[in-house]
Protein backbone atom coordinates (compact mmCIF):
# COMPACT_ATOMS: atom_id res chain seq x y z
CA UNK A 1 0.00 0.00 0.00
CA UNK A 2 1.55 3.54 -0.56
CA UNK A 3 0.88 6.19 1.13
CA UNK A 4 1.33 9.87 -0.40
CA UNK A 5 2.01 13.73 0.32
CA UNK A 6 3.92 15.31 3.39
CA UNK A 7 1.37 15.13 6.26
CA UNK A 8 0.25 11.61 5.49
CA UNK A 9 3.24 10.19 5.51
CA UNK A 10 4.44 12.21 8.67
CA UNK A 11 1.26 10.83 10.35
CA UNK A 12 2.62 7.43 9.59
CA UNK A 13 5.92 7.94 10.64
CA UNK A 14 4.47 8.61 14.27
CA UNK A 15 2.73 4.65 14.04
CA UNK A 16 3.88 1.99 14.53
CA UNK A 17 3.44 0.72 11.13
CA UNK A 18 5.60 -1.43 9.31
CA UNK A 19 7.29 1.13 6.31
CA UNK A 20 8.66 -0.95 3.48
CA UNK A 21 11.02 2.09 2.12
CA UNK A 22 10.14 5.80 1.37
CA UNK A 23 10.75 7.68 -1.62
CA UNK A 24 12.00 10.93 -1.74
CA UNK A 25 12.27 13.34 -4.46
CA UNK A 26 15.99 14.88 -4.98
CA UNK A 27 16.77 17.98 -4.06
CA UNK A 28 13.78 18.23 -1.71
CA UNK A 29 15.84 17.07 1.39
CA UNK A 30 14.98 20.32 2.69
CA UNK A 31 11.64 20.90 2.52
CA UNK A 32 11.16 17.02 3.59
CA UNK A 33 13.59 17.18 6.33
CA UNK A 34 11.13 16.35 9.40
CA UNK A 35 9.93 13.24 7.03
CA UNK A 36 13.95 12.32 6.33
CA UNK A 37 14.98 12.81 10.10
CA UNK A 38 12.18 10.66 11.29
CA UNK A 39 12.68 8.25 8.92
CA UNK A 40 16.58 7.72 9.66
CA UNK A 41 16.27 7.51 13.21
CA UNK A 42 13.37 4.49 12.48
CA UNK A 43 16.04 2.90 10.41
CA UNK A 44 13.69 3.00 7.19
CA UNK A 45 14.98 2.47 3.87
CA UNK A 46 14.94 6.30 1.71
CA UNK A 47 15.58 6.17 -1.90
CA UNK A 48 16.08 9.62 -3.64
CA UNK A 49 14.12 9.63 -6.91
CA UNK A 50 13.99 12.19 -9.74
CA UNK A 51 10.55 13.69 -10.78
CA UNK A 52 9.54 11.18 -13.25
CA UNK A 53 10.11 8.17 -11.35
CA UNK A 54 7.85 9.87 -8.08
CA UNK A 55 4.93 10.64 -10.34
CA UNK A 56 5.28 7.29 -12.16
CA UNK A 57 4.95 5.53 -8.68
CA UNK A 58 2.05 8.24 -7.82
CA UNK A 59 -1.08 7.10 -7.55
CA UNK A 60 -2.98 10.13 -6.72
CA UNK A 61 -0.83 12.25 -8.43
CA UNK A 62 -0.30 14.37 -4.96
CA UNK A 63 2.72 13.19 -3.82
CA UNK A 64 4.01 16.23 -2.83
CA UNK A 65 7.68 14.79 -3.29
CA UNK A 66 7.43 11.87 -0.84
CA UNK A 67 5.60 8.20 -0.81
CA UNK A 68 6.33 5.61 1.59
CA UNK A 69 5.21 1.59 0.98
CA UNK A 70 3.55 0.35 3.83
CA UNK A 71 4.05 -3.67 4.07
CA UNK A 72 0.85 -5.71 3.38
CA UNK A 73 2.86 -8.61 5.18
CA UNK A 74 1.88 -9.23 8.76
CA UNK A 75 5.78 -9.64 10.38
CA UNK A 76 6.08 -11.90 13.33
CA UNK A 77 7.39 -10.13 16.52
CA UNK A 78 10.88 -11.06 17.42
CA UNK A 79 10.83 -11.80 20.87
CA UNK A 80 7.93 -14.27 20.10
CA UNK A 81 9.43 -15.75 17.60
CA UNK A 82 12.33 -16.53 20.10
CA UNK A 83 10.19 -17.81 22.60
CA UNK A 84 10.98 -21.35 23.93
CA UNK A 85 8.95 -24.20 22.61
CA UNK A 86 9.24 -28.15 23.27
CA UNK A 87 11.41 -29.45 21.03
CA UNK A 88 14.66 -27.71 19.85
CA UNK A 89 14.54 -24.26 17.99
CA UNK A 90 15.91 -23.51 14.57
CA UNK A 91 15.83 -20.03 13.01
CA UNK A 92 17.38 -18.40 9.92
CA UNK A 93 18.79 -15.01 9.76
CA UNK A 94 19.35 -12.72 6.25
CA UNK A 95 22.45 -10.98 6.12
CA UNK A 96 22.11 -8.51 2.69
CA UNK A 97 19.86 -10.60 0.72
CA UNK A 98 18.78 -8.22 -1.87
CA UNK A 99 17.29 -10.33 -4.26
CA UNK A 100 13.83 -10.87 -4.39
CA UNK A 101 14.62 -14.30 -6.22
CA UNK A 102 16.48 -14.78 -3.26
CA UNK A 103 14.59 -14.55 -0.34
CA UNK A 104 11.73 -16.14 -1.36
CA UNK A 105 13.60 -18.62 -2.64
CA UNK A 106 15.11 -18.56 1.63
CA UNK A 107 11.62 -18.74 2.89
CA UNK A 108 10.71 -21.58 0.85
CA UNK A 109 13.82 -23.87 2.01
CA UNK A 110 12.74 -22.57 5.77
CA UNK A 111 9.56 -23.80 5.76
CA UNK A 112 10.22 -26.86 4.05
CA UNK A 113 12.50 -27.72 6.80
CA UNK A 114 10.38 -26.75 9.53
CA UNK A 115 12.70 -23.59 10.92
CA UNK A 116 10.15 -21.79 13.58
CA UNK A 117 10.86 -18.53 11.45
CA UNK A 118 13.49 -16.27 9.54
CA UNK A 119 14.86 -12.81 10.76
CA UNK A 120 15.63 -10.17 8.02
CA UNK A 121 16.68 -6.84 8.58
CA UNK A 122 14.77 -3.87 7.38
CA UNK A 123 17.74 -1.96 5.96
CA UNK A 124 19.58 -3.15 2.73
CA UNK A 125 17.45 -6.02 2.47
CA UNK A 126 14.71 -7.55 0.72
CA UNK A 127 10.98 -7.13 2.52
CA UNK A 128 8.42 -9.52 1.83
CA UNK A 129 6.97 -8.20 -1.02
CA UNK A 130 3.91 -9.97 -3.05
CA UNK A 131 6.90 -10.87 -5.55
CA UNK A 132 8.71 -12.50 -2.47
CA UNK A 133 5.35 -14.36 -1.50
CA UNK A 134 4.92 -15.72 -4.89
CA UNK A 135 8.61 -16.84 -5.75
CA UNK A 136 8.46 -18.59 -2.38
CA UNK A 137 5.31 -20.49 -3.35
CA UNK A 138 2.94 -19.55 -0.15
CA UNK A 139 6.10 -20.27 1.89
CA UNK A 140 5.93 -17.00 3.15
CA UNK A 141 2.58 -17.15 4.40
CA UNK A 142 3.08 -20.20 6.82
CA UNK A 143 6.35 -19.21 7.88
CA UNK A 144 7.05 -16.21 10.91
CA UNK A 145 9.30 -13.29 9.59
CA UNK A 146 10.27 -11.07 12.05
CA UNK A 147 12.38 -7.40 11.07
CA UNK A 148 15.29 -6.50 13.34
CA UNK A 149 16.63 -3.28 12.98
CA UNK A 150 19.81 -4.78 11.89
CA UNK A 151 21.55 -8.28 11.78
CA UNK A 152 23.92 -7.61 14.47
CA UNK A 153 21.22 -6.82 17.07
CA UNK A 154 19.33 -10.51 15.54
CA UNK A 155 22.30 -12.70 16.44
CA UNK A 156 22.79 -10.66 20.22
CA UNK A 157 18.84 -11.00 20.76
CA UNK A 158 19.49 -15.15 20.10
CA UNK A 159 22.50 -15.29 21.56
CA UNK A 160 20.47 -13.75 25.01
CA UNK A 161 17.84 -16.11 24.14
CA UNK A 162 20.05 -19.19 24.14
CA UNK A 163 20.65 -20.04 20.99
CA UNK A 164 23.41 -21.36 19.27
CA UNK A 165 24.71 -18.94 16.19
CA UNK A 166 25.93 -20.21 12.96
CA UNK A 167 27.23 -18.00 10.15
CA UNK A 168 27.40 -20.15 6.93
CA UNK A 169 30.30 -18.48 4.90
CA UNK A 170 33.61 -20.09 3.52
CA UNK A 171 36.91 -20.53 5.44
CA UNK A 172 35.14 -21.97 8.38
CA UNK A 173 34.50 -24.66 10.61
CA UNK A 174 33.21 -28.05 8.29
CA UNK A 175 29.37 -28.45 8.31
CA UNK A 176 29.31 -32.06 8.71
CA UNK A 177 30.88 -32.09 12.06
CA UNK A 178 29.37 -29.91 14.10
CA UNK A 179 26.72 -30.56 15.99
CA UNK A 180 23.55 -28.90 15.12
CA UNK A 181 20.55 -30.79 16.92
CA UNK A 182 20.24 -28.00 19.91
CA UNK A 183 18.64 -24.40 19.59
CA UNK A 184 20.12 -22.89 16.23
CA UNK A 185 20.13 -20.35 14.03
CA UNK A 186 22.25 -20.06 10.66
CA UNK A 187 22.57 -16.94 9.33
CA UNK A 188 23.45 -16.70 5.43
CA UNK A 189 24.88 -13.63 3.71
CA UNK A 190 23.80 -11.75 0.22
CA UNK A 191 25.33 -12.90 -3.02
CA UNK A 192 28.16 -10.11 -3.26
CA UNK A 193 29.08 -9.40 0.36
CA UNK A 194 28.69 -12.99 2.05
CA UNK A 195 27.65 -12.47 6.27
CA UNK A 196 28.90 -9.42 7.35
CA UNK A 197 32.30 -9.53 9.41
CA UNK A 198 31.57 -7.86 13.09
CA UNK A 199 28.67 -10.05 12.27
CA UNK A 200 30.69 -13.06 11.39
CA UNK A 201 32.95 -12.44 14.95
CA UNK A 202 29.50 -12.23 16.55
CA UNK A 203 28.82 -15.67 15.47
CA UNK A 204 29.34 -18.96 17.52
CA UNK A 205 31.17 -20.39 15.10
CA UNK A 206 31.41 -19.80 11.06
CA UNK A 207 30.46 -22.96 9.49
CA UNK A 208 31.52 -23.85 5.52
CA UNK A 209 30.20 -26.73 3.10
CA UNK A 210 33.01 -28.77 1.53
CA UNK A 211 33.59 -27.27 -1.95
CA UNK A 212 34.79 -30.10 -4.46
CA UNK A 213 34.86 -27.94 -7.50
CA UNK A 214 36.52 -25.03 -9.04
CA UNK A 215 33.89 -22.78 -8.14
CA UNK A 216 33.91 -21.48 -5.19
CA UNK A 217 30.45 -20.70 -3.76
CA UNK A 218 26.84 -21.78 -4.02
CA UNK A 219 23.79 -19.87 -4.48
CA UNK A 220 22.45 -18.48 -1.41
CA UNK A 221 19.77 -20.39 -0.91
CA UNK A 222 21.02 -23.89 -2.30
CA UNK A 223 23.88 -23.32 1.01
CA UNK A 224 21.09 -22.76 3.02
CA UNK A 225 19.25 -26.07 1.98
CA UNK A 226 22.08 -27.69 2.11
CA UNK A 227 22.92 -26.66 6.17
CA UNK A 228 19.14 -26.76 7.43
CA UNK A 229 18.96 -30.03 6.03
CA UNK A 230 21.67 -30.92 7.44
CA UNK A 231 20.25 -29.83 11.18
CA UNK A 232 16.75 -32.00 9.88
CA UNK A 233 18.90 -34.56 9.45
CA UNK A 234 20.87 -34.84 12.34
CA UNK A 235 17.79 -34.31 14.48
CA UNK A 236 15.06 -36.93 13.18
CA UNK B 1 26.44 -19.08 -33.66
CA UNK B 2 23.50 -18.70 -36.28
CA UNK B 3 23.72 -20.50 -39.41
CA UNK B 4 20.89 -19.01 -42.12
CA UNK B 5 19.91 -19.93 -45.28
CA UNK B 6 18.56 -23.35 -47.07
CA UNK B 7 21.34 -25.05 -48.32
CA UNK B 8 23.44 -23.29 -45.49
CA UNK B 9 21.40 -25.37 -43.04
CA UNK B 10 21.23 -28.59 -45.10
CA UNK B 11 24.50 -29.17 -45.20
CA UNK B 12 25.15 -28.34 -41.36
CA UNK B 13 21.93 -31.21 -40.79
CA UNK B 14 24.89 -33.52 -42.46
CA UNK B 15 27.34 -32.66 -40.38
CA UNK B 16 27.72 -34.00 -36.39
CA UNK B 17 27.90 -30.63 -35.54
CA UNK B 18 25.64 -29.77 -32.25
CA UNK B 19 22.67 -28.25 -33.24
CA UNK B 20 20.94 -26.29 -30.30
CA UNK B 21 17.47 -25.28 -32.27
CA UNK B 22 15.91 -24.76 -35.51
CA UNK B 23 13.49 -21.32 -36.27
CA UNK B 24 11.21 -22.60 -39.40
CA UNK B 25 9.06 -20.06 -41.10
CA UNK B 26 5.55 -20.72 -39.87
CA UNK B 27 3.55 -21.92 -43.48
CA UNK B 28 7.14 -23.08 -45.26
CA UNK B 29 6.81 -26.29 -43.90
CA UNK B 30 5.96 -27.48 -47.88
CA UNK B 31 9.26 -25.93 -48.91
CA UNK B 32 11.13 -26.79 -46.14
CA UNK B 33 10.26 -30.12 -45.72
CA UNK B 34 13.42 -32.36 -46.32
CA UNK B 35 15.31 -29.71 -43.86
CA UNK B 36 12.07 -30.48 -41.48
CA UNK B 37 12.43 -34.21 -42.00
CA UNK B 38 16.61 -34.03 -41.34
CA UNK B 39 15.79 -32.61 -38.10
CA UNK B 40 13.41 -34.37 -36.73
CA UNK B 41 15.16 -37.39 -37.39
CA UNK B 42 18.12 -36.30 -35.37
CA UNK B 43 16.13 -35.25 -32.88
CA UNK B 44 16.71 -31.51 -33.34
CA UNK B 45 14.09 -29.06 -31.50
CA UNK B 46 11.73 -27.43 -34.35
CA UNK B 47 9.80 -23.80 -33.81
CA UNK B 48 7.79 -22.41 -36.03
CA UNK B 49 7.85 -18.65 -36.29
CA UNK B 50 6.59 -15.70 -38.16
CA UNK B 51 8.13 -14.08 -40.56
CA UNK B 52 8.60 -10.63 -37.55
CA UNK B 53 10.02 -13.22 -35.68
CA UNK B 54 12.91 -14.96 -38.10
CA UNK B 55 13.70 -11.52 -39.30
CA UNK B 56 14.52 -10.09 -36.10
CA UNK B 57 16.55 -13.27 -35.52
CA UNK B 58 18.41 -13.14 -38.69
CA UNK B 59 22.03 -11.79 -39.15
CA UNK B 60 21.63 -11.95 -42.97
CA UNK B 61 18.97 -11.08 -43.87
CA UNK B 62 18.83 -14.18 -45.73
CA UNK B 63 17.56 -16.74 -43.97
CA UNK B 64 15.08 -18.31 -46.39
CA UNK B 65 12.54 -18.67 -43.99
CA UNK B 66 15.27 -21.19 -41.87
CA UNK B 67 17.82 -20.29 -39.11
CA UNK B 68 19.67 -22.73 -36.99
CA UNK B 69 21.26 -22.36 -33.62
CA UNK B 70 24.77 -23.60 -33.37
CA UNK B 71 26.14 -24.63 -30.06
CA UNK B 72 29.08 -22.85 -28.90
CA UNK B 73 29.55 -25.12 -25.93
CA UNK B 74 31.53 -27.75 -26.03
CA UNK B 75 29.54 -31.35 -24.60
CA UNK B 76 31.19 -34.47 -23.44
CA UNK B 77 30.77 -37.68 -24.81
CA UNK B 78 28.34 -39.49 -23.16
CA UNK B 79 30.41 -42.94 -22.88
CA UNK B 80 33.45 -41.09 -21.47
CA UNK B 81 31.26 -39.51 -19.24
CA UNK B 82 30.43 -42.81 -17.91
CA UNK B 83 33.78 -44.58 -17.87
CA UNK B 84 35.01 -46.46 -14.98
CA UNK B 85 37.40 -43.90 -12.77
CA UNK B 86 38.86 -44.11 -9.40
CA UNK B 87 36.84 -43.86 -6.67
CA UNK B 88 32.72 -43.56 -6.72
CA UNK B 89 31.26 -42.03 -9.71
CA UNK B 90 28.40 -39.71 -9.29
CA UNK B 91 26.48 -38.42 -12.30
CA UNK B 92 23.42 -35.63 -12.37
CA UNK B 93 20.62 -36.42 -14.85
CA UNK B 94 18.12 -33.59 -15.62
CA UNK B 95 14.59 -34.24 -16.87
CA UNK B 96 13.08 -31.64 -18.65
CA UNK B 97 14.73 -28.42 -17.03
CA UNK B 98 13.35 -26.13 -19.32
CA UNK B 99 14.11 -22.59 -17.04
CA UNK B 100 18.16 -21.55 -17.70
CA UNK B 101 17.87 -20.06 -14.20
CA UNK B 102 17.50 -23.87 -13.07
CA UNK B 103 19.62 -25.25 -15.16
CA UNK B 104 22.31 -22.88 -14.60
CA UNK B 105 21.72 -22.98 -10.61
CA UNK B 106 22.27 -27.09 -11.31
CA UNK B 107 25.62 -27.02 -12.96
CA UNK B 108 27.13 -24.94 -9.88
CA UNK B 109 25.85 -27.45 -7.68
CA UNK B 110 27.17 -30.41 -9.75
CA UNK B 111 30.46 -28.42 -9.45
CA UNK B 112 30.58 -27.83 -6.15
CA UNK B 113 28.96 -31.32 -5.16
CA UNK B 114 32.32 -32.97 -7.31
CA UNK B 115 29.73 -34.86 -9.91
CA UNK B 116 31.83 -36.22 -12.50
CA UNK B 117 28.89 -34.62 -15.00
CA UNK B 118 25.16 -33.49 -16.04
CA UNK B 119 23.07 -35.30 -18.69
CA UNK B 120 20.38 -33.20 -20.13
CA UNK B 121 18.30 -34.20 -23.07
CA UNK B 122 18.18 -32.80 -26.46
CA UNK B 123 14.54 -31.80 -26.15
CA UNK B 124 12.39 -30.17 -23.76
CA UNK B 125 15.29 -28.84 -22.21
CA UNK B 126 17.38 -25.63 -21.32
CA UNK B 127 20.58 -26.37 -23.06
CA UNK B 128 23.95 -24.76 -21.83
CA UNK B 129 23.56 -21.39 -23.55
CA UNK B 130 25.66 -18.18 -23.15
CA UNK B 131 22.91 -16.93 -20.67
CA UNK B 132 22.99 -20.60 -19.20
CA UNK B 133 27.51 -20.50 -18.58
CA UNK B 134 26.70 -16.94 -16.86
CA UNK B 135 23.53 -18.17 -14.49
CA UNK B 136 26.15 -20.91 -13.47
CA UNK B 137 28.88 -18.78 -12.14
CA UNK B 138 31.48 -20.39 -15.07
CA UNK B 139 30.87 -23.77 -13.64
CA UNK B 140 29.51 -24.43 -16.99
CA UNK B 141 33.31 -24.59 -17.96
CA UNK B 142 34.17 -26.85 -15.48
CA UNK B 143 31.91 -29.47 -15.58
CA UNK B 144 31.40 -31.58 -18.55
CA UNK B 145 27.52 -31.90 -20.00
CA UNK B 146 26.48 -34.69 -22.25
CA UNK B 147 23.55 -34.14 -24.11
CA UNK B 148 21.13 -37.63 -24.89
CA UNK B 149 18.06 -38.20 -27.28
CA UNK B 150 16.22 -38.65 -23.57
CA UNK B 151 16.15 -39.35 -20.48
CA UNK B 152 15.18 -42.82 -20.58
CA UNK B 153 18.09 -43.59 -22.87
CA UNK B 154 20.47 -41.81 -19.97
CA UNK B 155 19.30 -44.02 -17.55
CA UNK B 156 19.45 -46.96 -19.43
CA UNK B 157 23.13 -46.22 -20.37
CA UNK B 158 23.79 -45.32 -16.70
CA UNK B 159 22.66 -49.02 -15.41
CA UNK B 160 24.19 -50.74 -18.37
CA UNK B 161 27.39 -48.89 -16.87
CA UNK B 162 26.99 -50.44 -13.25
CA UNK B 163 25.23 -47.23 -11.59
CA UNK B 164 22.56 -46.65 -9.13
CA UNK B 165 20.20 -44.26 -11.12
CA UNK B 166 17.91 -42.88 -8.32
CA UNK B 167 15.07 -40.20 -8.98
CA UNK B 168 14.36 -37.24 -6.70
CA UNK B 169 10.45 -36.96 -6.54
CA UNK B 170 7.55 -37.23 -3.98
CA UNK B 171 6.28 -40.41 -2.29
CA UNK B 172 9.63 -42.13 -2.01
CA UNK B 173 12.12 -43.93 0.20
CA UNK B 174 13.38 -41.93 2.57
CA UNK B 175 16.73 -39.92 0.76
CA UNK B 176 18.64 -40.06 4.57
CA UNK B 177 18.21 -44.04 4.49
CA UNK B 178 19.73 -44.53 0.73
CA UNK B 179 23.67 -45.91 0.57
CA UNK B 180 24.67 -42.92 -1.35
CA UNK B 181 28.59 -44.01 -0.98
CA UNK B 182 28.60 -46.31 -4.71
CA UNK B 183 28.53 -45.31 -8.51
CA UNK B 184 25.23 -43.29 -8.22
CA UNK B 185 23.07 -41.27 -10.71
CA UNK B 186 20.70 -38.67 -9.76
CA UNK B 187 17.63 -37.38 -11.91
CA UNK B 188 15.54 -34.76 -11.23
CA UNK B 189 12.51 -32.89 -12.72
CA UNK B 190 11.68 -29.74 -13.86
CA UNK B 191 9.72 -27.23 -12.32
CA UNK B 192 6.45 -28.52 -13.79
CA UNK B 193 5.95 -32.16 -14.39
CA UNK B 194 8.60 -33.78 -12.21
CA UNK B 195 10.54 -36.67 -13.17
CA UNK B 196 8.63 -38.36 -15.59
CA UNK B 197 6.42 -41.61 -15.29
CA UNK B 198 8.32 -43.94 -16.77
CA UNK B 199 12.01 -42.51 -15.99
CA UNK B 200 10.58 -43.33 -12.22
CA UNK B 201 9.56 -46.84 -13.29
CA UNK B 202 13.50 -47.48 -14.62
CA UNK B 203 15.17 -45.64 -11.92
CA UNK B 204 16.10 -48.64 -8.98
CA UNK B 205 14.58 -46.17 -6.32
CA UNK B 206 12.79 -42.90 -6.20
CA UNK B 207 14.44 -40.75 -3.24
CA UNK B 208 11.98 -38.06 -1.21
CA UNK B 209 13.23 -35.34 1.01
CA UNK B 210 11.73 -34.81 4.30
CA UNK B 211 9.06 -31.63 3.82
CA UNK B 212 8.16 -30.30 7.33
CA UNK B 213 6.77 -27.60 6.54
CA UNK B 214 2.84 -27.15 4.65
CA UNK B 215 4.39 -26.00 1.15
CA UNK B 216 5.50 -29.45 -0.65
CA UNK B 217 8.54 -28.70 -3.12
CA UNK B 218 11.39 -27.46 -3.01
CA UNK B 219 13.40 -25.24 -6.47
CA UNK B 220 15.01 -28.25 -8.19
CA UNK B 221 18.14 -26.96 -7.57
CA UNK B 222 18.09 -26.82 -3.59
CA UNK B 223 16.65 -30.42 -3.56
CA UNK B 224 19.34 -31.25 -5.74
CA UNK B 225 21.96 -29.61 -3.92
CA UNK B 226 20.52 -31.37 -0.19
CA UNK B 227 20.75 -34.41 -2.16
CA UNK B 228 24.02 -34.01 -3.84
CA UNK B 229 25.61 -33.00 -0.30
CA UNK B 230 23.76 -35.92 1.48
CA UNK B 231 26.42 -37.96 -0.93
CA UNK B 232 28.93 -35.95 -0.71
CA UNK B 233 28.60 -36.11 3.63
CA UNK B 234 28.09 -40.32 2.99
CA UNK B 235 31.39 -40.98 1.27
CA UNK B 236 34.12 -38.72 3.14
Amino acid sequence: MKIEGKNAVLELLKTDKEIDKLLLLKGAEGSLGRIFALARQKNIRVQFVDAKVLDKESETGRAQGVIAFVSDYEYADLARLLEPKEGARFVIVCDGIEDVHNLGSILRVAECAGADGVIIPKNKSAQVTGAVVRISEGAANHIRVARVPGVNYAVDELKKNGYWVYALEAEGEDLYSCDLTGDIALVIGGENSGVGALTKKKCDKVLSLPLLGKVNSLNASVALGIAAYEAVRQRR
